[in-house]
């Protein structure tokens, strides 16, 4: 009897310390141990802890995330350009007079080095014929179409399946600590819009993008609708992403993501902010799990265009925290 | 004892009874009971009951409100065209060579008739020198500042008192039945931003409202800031609405309230939807109250302007709600 209790008495224990030993679930289980997921925690940690000087009041917690390159993979070109050229055969079958005039000649050609030698303006021409003319809706569901059928040429799988793990557990982790999370992209904010909630657990109204005007009329049982124009409201790079940023949220984000040039104003403004704020680019440096093009790599300067030199010094001095994919990322997909 | 037991179970089911007699709250207590509070009490019901055929998803449940004439007070003038014309004196100290230039030098006389005389173009003129130019954290500042010692020149109160309490009560109750209110306003969207939290409780990000560009740059410290620019990115009348609810939220809302012509298209939009929608516009019928001015109402065609009789025959035909202030309103303002 004196045995049972014990037994029992030290069974009781054991389970207290199990209890206690269980380490609380990590947030980022995709992300190793480093600079980078320490600074994530550390921020949260601080905008978030009522005794900390460095709280942040829920209702101002906004986190801003550029989407090519940082949220999901945006070589070998991106999602939104890759949608153009392969809606051009739709677009040229219902406007035929467009077969034999230019670019749409060239990317019906399928000659991949012709259609790499296309200018700014000839890709202006494909963007305007693919991403205008129709209404809001007929466009959402061209978009849904095309995401459901298409594939990426290197990893063979839907687009939105490209969508980082790391950074998707940042979203949740953000989200669970009363942050709102916004996409902040250069892309179309209406393309992006289609797929955001299903794959970010972003709803429409937090997807900031570059946008174009719409057209307001009626069809002919008088009900109205919105036709996209190829007039642009809004260029969401650059200096464009705190525009942006005052535009549709009306208030500096506390934490800032990006990976590219076009997010360098974005973290700044975020950056000249009081109190803990967070900016963080993605270096894309792994070759071999994913791509890689940045600063001091080797690469040929085409290739380090969105992440040169200059800006991987101006992280250095302004205390921006650079993730390493190759080393900070323990693993990229979530199908992996 | 058995007396006592006897009482005690009186005292029970006594207690019972009350404990379910109790009415529920009315959320609604400063409507009175009339097609105009049913309809909004329906469609919450309809659009929040799993069972119901017309249940709308928590996610996709927006809905909008102008804000002059149907969320606080539009007359004698709207609030902010009052903050310009009040800021001219501030203006004209800072750049003396204006004193003695129009529109600016009738401004600064008081003289009310000639004021009333300013043409559109004077109107713009007093627009941009006093809602741009200036970072839009200073802008904010001196809005705040104004606000807090402002009064309307009839009910000698702050303007910010004037919000209507039967429409803060349907925003939250909306709210509590998870709706996502969102201000979708003519006035400018930087200055309803300034107090929208505080009283309506809508946060900057779900105000969408008249919007002009900014310019980005750096001060001599090397801190970014943003300009207000004199260039309009969005017109947030007529059609502007539904083109800026597209832009801002991306989703149709299930309930707009609108109180004029300029905010036609956003109910039309609003009811072009399907399922359950509500559609409602405040019509002022109570010069006693507060103010007299709509359709059929025997007045000047000047003061009907906003509520013609075509829009009243609109709302008719298409079964929007109209609110007649002075029969569905118990209570106009919350200090009454």
């Amino acid at each position: 009897m004196r045995k049972r209790m014990m037994s029992g008495l030290v069974l009781g224990l054991l389970l207290l310390f199990v209890a206690r030993a269980e380490p609380q679930t990590d947030p980022l289980p995709s992300w190793n141990d480093g600079p980078a997921k320490k600074a994530i925690v550390e921020f949260v940690q601080v905008t978030t802890d009522k005794a900390s000087s460095k709280f942040v009041a829920p209702e101002a917690r906004i986190a801003t995330f550029d989407q090519d390159g940082t949220l999901w993979v945006e070589q070998p070109m991106y999602t939104q350009v890759m949608y153009c050229l392969e809606r051009v055969p739709a677009v040229v079958k219902a406007k035929p007079e467009l077969k034999d005039v230019e670019p749409f000649k060239t990317v019906l050609s399928g000659n991949r080095e012709a259609m790499a030698k296309l200018s700014m303006r000839d890709l202006e021409k494909i963007l305007a014929a693919t991403l205008t003319g129709m209404s809001v809706e007929q466009f959402g569901a061209e978009v849904k179409e095309w995401l459901g059928k298409a594939q990426h040429p290197r990893f063979k799988r839907p687009y939105t399946d490209l969508a980082y793990q790391p950074m998707l557990e940042v979203l949740k982790y953000l989200r669970a600590n009363d942050y709102k999370t916004y996409i902040v992209t250069g892309g179309g904010q209406d393309f992006v819009r289609v797929y955001a909630e299903a794959v970010y657990g972003i709803p429409p109204e937090q997807v900031v993008g570059t946008a174009g005007g719409t057209k307001w009329g009626y069809d002919k049982s008088g009900r109205p609708f919105l036709t996209k124009e190829p007039k642009l409201l809004l260029n969401d790079n650059d200096a464009g992403k705190p525009q942006g940023i005052h535009l549709m949220i009306g208030r500096r984000p506390y934490a800032a993501f990006g990976n590219s040039t076009g997010d360098r104003q974005m973290l700044e403004y975020t950056g000249a902010g009081d109190g803990a704020r967070l900016m963080m680019l993605a270096l894309h440096d792994d070759a071999t799990r994913e791509y890689a093009y940045g600063p001091a790599r080797g690469l040929p300067p085409s290739k380090v265009g969105t992440f040169p030199q200059a800006l991987y010094d101006e992280a250095q001095k302004k205390g921006w925290t650079v993730i390493s994919i190759k080393s900070d990322w323990k693993r990229i997909f979530g199908f992996e």
